[in-house]
C-alpha cells in the first residue's frame, strides 16, 4: 500500500461518513454546557451508593463506629455532586433538546430537586435492601453469612441497581435508570426493567438469563432462579402495524411465590400468592394462590 | 514458614513449571517484532468504530455538524493504526508461525490491504446498523427513542460487534473476529459466531443466553429473544471418532421470523419465512413458511 | 435549591445513616492491619496464574524457551505475595473476627502454609487444565486450534477459575473461592460453585446460564452446553422452617456424559456413565448408564 | 496503641481542625457549578497547544499533510472546551466570589469571549514560537536540528508556557497564567512572570535558576543563560510599611542583548541594545548600548 | 541479530548481574511483611496533609462550612493509614534490619505512636503555615491574594514539605523526612535539609537553587531569594581523612533577615538580627545585627 | 457567543493552522511502522535500568538472593524490548528520514546491535555507579548510609542518567541520549550534556543549577556543588556569523578537584589535579594543579 493510496482511502471514507445523509438519525448533537450521560460516572454513583448503604464492605477505607459519619458525609456529598450531573444529563437527553436554549436553568433546578429527593431516600433504600439481604441468606443453603451475600451475590447486586434505578425513574429521570439497570444486566446477566414494581425481601439466585419486563408487578418474599422470564405474550399493534407502547403486558406475581429455573411466564396474568412455578415451564394463564405448577413428564 | 522453606518451594515449583514437558502445547512463542492479539486494543477498536458510526453518542467530545469531519478524520486514522496491528497479529497467529521468518513482510502487506478494505466498508456498515437500530426501536414497546437503543441496548451492541467481526472474518483475518465476538458475549451474554450469516434489520431483545452457531444463516427482519439457541444437533465423526470440522450444521432462518425466549432450534433445518417459534420450544425439523410453532400444553 | 436546604438535607441524611439501628447487620468492621478481600487483587491473581499456566498467552512480555524460567520465577513470586494477602483476608473474614486480637499471628502462619500449598499445586493444576483444553478442542468442530481455545473460550476461563477456587476451598480458605468463581460468572455467565467436584477433561461450550451447585459431583470427559442447570430440587427445612445447610442436594454426573443446552437436572440423582441428556429437558430421576434422554415431541 | 486511643486522637484533632478560627484565611469556599482551577487540566491545555503549534512532535498520532487538518480540528475543539472551563475558573477565583450569585452568567460570557480570542491567536502564537525555535538553534553550537530544539529544549518549553500565559493575562484572566508559568518553573527551573514583556527570537539556554520579574521588558533577539535574575532592587513601602504593589521595578533589556550565566540585573534600569552582560555579575545601574560588562578580576 | 545471539547475551548478562560480587552493597533486601518506603505514597501523604491544612484548595471536592468536618475526618483517617506504613518503612530501613526478626512488633508500636503524635500536631502545623502564607503575601508586591500564595507559590510548597519532614525527623523517623524534602527539591529547586531549624513567618521567593544545610538555624521573619546557599565551609576530617559526620557547620541566621538572590553564606557563622545580605555575595564571617552587606563594585 | 460564531472561529483558525506556510519547519512527519521517541518509554527504561543496577531499591517486588536472577532476567528482557524501540526511534529521527524507505531494515539491524551492546554493558555500568555511590557517601557528612544515597540523592540520579545517556551516545544513538539527560535536568536541576566525558567516583551535591557542557572533560574523584557551570566562553563564528558547531569549548577538570557552589568555569581551560575552586567564582584561565582559587574579598 502506498501512502498515497492510504490517504485517498481515509479522505474519501471520511467524506462519505461526514455527509448528512449517512449519519442522519445516528447522530447525537449535544449542547454546550450540557452534561453527557456517562457509564463511567454512573458506575461510580452505584459504587458510592453501595459504600453508603453497606459501610465497610465497599470502598478502600477502614471504618469504625466512631468515624463512620465522616465517611458517610463525604460519600453522600460526592454522590450528590455526581448524581446531579447525570440526572441533568438524563433530563436534557429526554427533552429531545428541542427547546433546550430556553430551559436549561429550569432543568438544572429540576435536577437539583430530584437529586435531593434521592439523597433523602437513602435511609429507606438501606432498610429495603437489608430485607433483600436477609431473604437471600435464608433462601440459599450454600450461603455462610449475610456478609457473604452482600459481598458476592450477583442477585443482590442486580436488585440494588434495580432499586436505585426504579427510584430515579419514579422521580422522573429519563434514560439514566435504564443505563443503571443495563450495567447490572451486563455484570450479572439479570435484566430487570427499572419500571417494574417489586416488593420487599426479593431474591434472585444464580440469576443469569432472568428477564423482568417493564410492566411486571412482583409482591413480597418472591424468589426467582436463573433463566426465569417475566415477559410479554404479544404486543397489540396500532393502525400502522407498530406495537402500541405503554400497555400493561407483563405478569403480576403475588407474595411468597417461588419460580424455578428457566420458567417462562408471559402476558398480563396473575400468579397467586404462595404459588410455586416449576422449572422449564411455559405459563401463559393465571395460576391460583397456593398452586404448584410443574412440568408434565 | 521460614524464608528458606519459602525459597525452596518457589525454586522447585518454578523448575517444574519450566520443564518443556510441563508446558508442552500450552506455550505460545511469539516472534520478535510480531504484534500480539490484545483484548485491550480490540476493545479500543470497537469503541472507536462505534464512535465513527454513531457520532456524538460515544467518545468524550461535543460534536456539531461543522466539526464532525475533524472527529471522523482523527477516529478513522486511529482506527487504521490500531486495526492494522491487530489484523497483523491475527495473521501471524493463524499462520502457525511456521514459515514466519520469510513472510513477515508479506503478512504486513496483507494486513494493510485488509485494513484498507475494512476502512472503506465503514459507510456500508453504518447503513446496515441504522436498519438494526430502526428494527430494535420498532420491535420494543418499551423503547422511547432510537437514541435509547443506540445508547443502551445490549442486543445492538452484540450485533455491532458481530457485523465488525464478520467483515474481518470474510476479509481473511484469523482469531481476531472470534475475540471481538467473545467480547460482546462476555458483556451481553449473546454469543454470535462471527462466521454466521445474518441479514439486515436484525433484533435481539434482552438477549442473555442467545447462541448463534458458525454455519447458521439468518434472513432479514428476524427477531430473537433471550435464551434462543440456533445450534447443531450432532456432529458427524471422522474415522478417528473426532467431529468433522466445517460441515453446515446450524439452522437456516428465513425472513421476518420471530423466535421467542429460550427456544432451541437445532440442526441444518429450514425455518420458513414469516414463521413464529414459541418460547421454550425444541425444534429439530423444518418449519414451513408462515407457521406458528408453540409449546404443547 | 438554596445552599442552606442542601446542607440541611445532607446533614440530616448522614445523621440518619450513621445511627446504629440503620446500619445494623450491614456494616463490616475491619481490624487494623487486616487485609481486605479485594476483587481487583483477585483479578490480578487469576491473571498471573493464567500467565504461569499458559506461558506466552497472557501478560505483555515476549517469552522464549531460554528465558521462560525468569518469567515464571517473577510471576510465581508475585502470585505468592498477592495470594497470601487474600488468603489472610479470607481467613479473617471467615473467622467472624470475634477472637481476632489473640490470633492474627496464627492466621498469618495459616495463610502462609495455605499459600505455599497452592504454589506447589501449580504444576498439577497446569496438567489438569491441559486436559480441559484438549477436550474443548476435540469437542468443538468450530475450534481451529488449541491456541484459540486457550485464548478465547469462555468455558475454559470459567473452568480455570473453578479449579483455582476449588483448590483454595479445599485448603480451607473462606469467601475468596466464592469471589473467584463469581468473577468468572460475571464474565462468562457460567456459575460453578467452588465446592462442586469435577473430573478431568471437562468442557462447557458457549456456557451462558450454566449453573453447577455446591454438592454436585461430575465425572471425567463430561460436556455441558449453555443453560444447563445442575441444581437442587428442594431444600429440607429445619424446625424453624429455614433450609438446612450443607446437605447433598445436587446431581452426580458419571463419566463421558453430554448434557445439551438448557437441560435442567435437579436433586441428588445419578446420571450414569456415557449417557446423553437432550436439550430443554427437565430431569429429576436417575438416568441409567448409556441412556439417551430426549424431549418428547 | 488501643483503638480507643486512636479514635480519641482522630476525633479531637478533627474537631480542632474544624473550628473556624483554625482554618480562617486558609479555606477556599467554592460555589456550586463553579469550575475549579486544575493543574491537571492546565497541563493538558499546554500539551494540546503544543500539539497544535508543532504538529507531529507531540501527541500519539502519526500525522501527514493530507490529514493534518483533522488532527488540528479535533485539538482546537478540545482546547476550546478545556480552556473555557479554566478561564471561567480563573475569573471566578479572581472575582473574590463576593457578588458571584448575580454574575455567573456574565462571567460565562466573558470566559467564552476570552477563549475565542485565544483560539484566534494561535496562528500568530505559532509564528512567534517559530522565531524562538530558530533563535535557539542558531545560538547553540550543540543543537543538531530545530527538531531537537522543539523536542527537548527546556528553554523553549518555558518560553512556550510564558507566551501562552502572557496572552491569557493580557486577555484579563486571573490566576491561570501564573499557574501555567509555575508549571514551567517546576519543570525547567525557569521562572518567567507572565506579566513580563518579551520580544521575538528569545533564547534561554540551560535555564535553571533564571528569574524574570513581573514588570521586566525584554527586546528582540535576547539570549539569557542559566541563573540569570532580572529582579527588583527594593520595594517602595506604603505608609503601613508594606510594599506598594504594581510599581515598575524590574530591568528593561534592549534588543540583541546577551546575559551570561548567574548574572543579576536589578531595578528599573536600562540595558542598552547590543550590550553583553558577563556571568556572575551584579548590575544595578544603566548599561549603554553596545557595552560589554564583565566581572573584574 | 539471531535469536540465539540475543538469548546468549541476555543469559550471560543476567548471570553476571546475579553474582553476589556484582550487586554487593547495592542490594536492598527487604523482609516479608515489611512495608517499603514509597515515593508515590509519600506524595499522597503530602497531598492529603495539604488538603487538611488548606481546606478547599486541594483535593477534588467542594467543601462548605457545614460539611468541612466530614472531609477533614476522612482525610485525617486516610493520612493516619498511609503515614503509619511509611513511618514503619522508615523505621525498618533505618534499623539496618539487623535484628529485625525480634523487633517488628516493637517497631509497629513505635510507628503507631509516632503517627499519633503527628496527627495531633496538625492544628499547630496549620497555625505555623498560616504565618508563612501571610509573610509571603506581605513580602511580594506581585502577589494578588493569600489564596494565590497557597495555590501556586513554590516557596510555600517547599516550606510546607520542610515543616512536615522536620516534625517527622524530630519524632525519630529515618529516611522518610529526607524523601519528603527531596520531593519538594525536585519540584521547586529548593533544597531544605529536614534537620534544619527554621522559625515562623519564613519566605522563599522564586527559590530555584536555594540550599539550606542540615545544621542551619534560621530565626523568624526571614526572607530568602533564589539561589541562596546556607552551606558548610569545610568539613573537619577524621583520622582516616573522611569528613566527621554531625558537627554544626552551617550558618545561624537571626530574626528579620533578608538574603538576596545567589548569596552564599558558609560556615558556622552568625548573621545578626535585622541584617540584609545583598545578592551574589560570598559571606564566611559573622555579620553584626542591623548591617547591610553588599557586593563591592 | 453564538454557536455560529464559535464554529466560524474554529473553522477559520484550523484552516490557517493547516496551511503549509504556517507549519513549515515546525512539522514532524513520521513514517508508517516507525517508532516515535517517547518520554514515557524512556522514563520506564531509566526506571528498569535502575531496578537492575540496584536490586531491591526500585520496583515493587520483594527480592531475595535466591530469586534475584528471576527479577534480573525479566527486567533485562523488558529493557531490551523497550530500549530497542527507542534506539530505532532515535536512529530514524537522526536520519532526517530522507532515504528512509530503503533503509528501515538496516536501521533495525543497527538498533538491535546497539541494544545488545548496551545490555552487555550493564555489569560495567553497575560497577561504575557503585563508585559514584561510595564517593557521594564519603563526601557528605549528612549521609547516613549508602542506601540513603541510592534511594534519595538527586546527584546520583543525574549521574545515573548521564552514564546511561553517554553510553548510548557513544554507541551512535541520536536524540535519545539528550532526552534522557533532559529528564534528569527537569527532575534535579542538574544539566549534564551526554557528550561530556566524566571519570569515576563523581559527586554532585544538592546540584540545582549545575551545567556541564558537551565538550567538558572531567577526571576521577571530582566533586561539584550546586550552581556550578562548566561552560563555553564564546563561540567562534563561521563566515555567515553563525556559531561553528563541534569545537572543543568547555573546561578540562583534573582528578580530585572540588568546585564549590555557584562557581563558573568557562572556556577550554585546564583545572589541574587536586585543585579547589571556591564558590561564586568566575574562572576563565588555567588553574595549576593543587591550587586553591577563592573569591577575593
Amino acid at each position: 500500500m502506498s501512502l498515497k493510496n492510504y490517504s485517498r482511502i481515509v479522505t474519501e471514507t471520511v467524506k462519505k461518513l461526514s455527509e448528512q445523509d449517512s449519519y442522519n438519525g445516528l447522530f447525537h448533537q449535544q449542547k454546550d454546557d450540557e452534561p453527557f450521560p456517562s457509564g463511567e460516572i454512573l458506575s461510580e454513583i452505584v459504587g458510592i451508593t453501595r459504600a453508603i448503604l453497606f459501610p465497610g464492605f465497599f470502598g478502600k477505607s477502614i471504618i469504625n463506629t466512631n468515624t463512620i459519619s465522616f465517611h458517610l458525609g463525604v460519600n453522600v456529598e460526592r454522590l450528590y455532586e455526581l448524581l446531579y450531573t447525570q440526572v441533568l444529563a438524563g433530563l436534557c437527553f429526554g427533552d429531545g433538546c428541542s427547546y433546550y436554549e430556553h430551559c436549561l436553568n429550569t432543568l438544572r433546578e429540576k435536577a437539583k430537586k430530584i437529586t435531593e429527593h434521592f439523597i433523602e431516600y437513602l435511609p429507606e433504600l438501606r432498610a429495603l435492601l437489608a430485607l433483600d439481604v436477609k431473604a437471600a441468606y435464608n433462601n440459599d443453603p450454600a450461603a455462610h453469612s449475610t456478609a457473604e451475600v452482600i459481598f458476592c451475590y450477583p442477585g443482590l447486586r442486580a436488585i440494588c441497581n434495580y432499586r436505585i434505578a426504579h427510584k430515579l425513574l419514579k422521580l422522573g429521570v429519563p434514560l439514566i435508570p435504564r443505563m443503571i439497570s443495563e450495567m447490572a444486566h451486563s455484570e450479572t446477566g439479570i435484566d430487570i426493567h427499572p419500571e417494574a414494581t417489586i416488593g420487599h425481601s426479593f431474591t434472585i439466585d444464580h440469576g443469569t438469563g432472568v428477564v423482568i419486563g417493564a410492566t411486571a408487578i412482583i409482591g413480597s418474599n418472591v424468589t426467582l432462579y436463573q433463566g426465569v422470564t417475566l415477559g410479554a405474550k404479544n404486543f397489540p399493534l396500532d393502525e400502522q402495524g407498530n406495537p402500541i407502547k405503554g400497555i400493561p403486558r407483563h405478569p403480576m406475581i403475588g407474595n411468597n411465590v417461588v419460580v424455578y429455573s428457566n420458567a417462562t411466564i408471559l402476558g398480563r396474568i396473575n400468579i397467586g400468592d404462595n404459588s410455586v412455578i416449576g422449572g422449564n415451564i411455559w405459563v401463559t394463564e393465571d395460576v391460583p394462590a397456593g398452586e404448584r405448577v410443574l412440568q408434565k413428564k
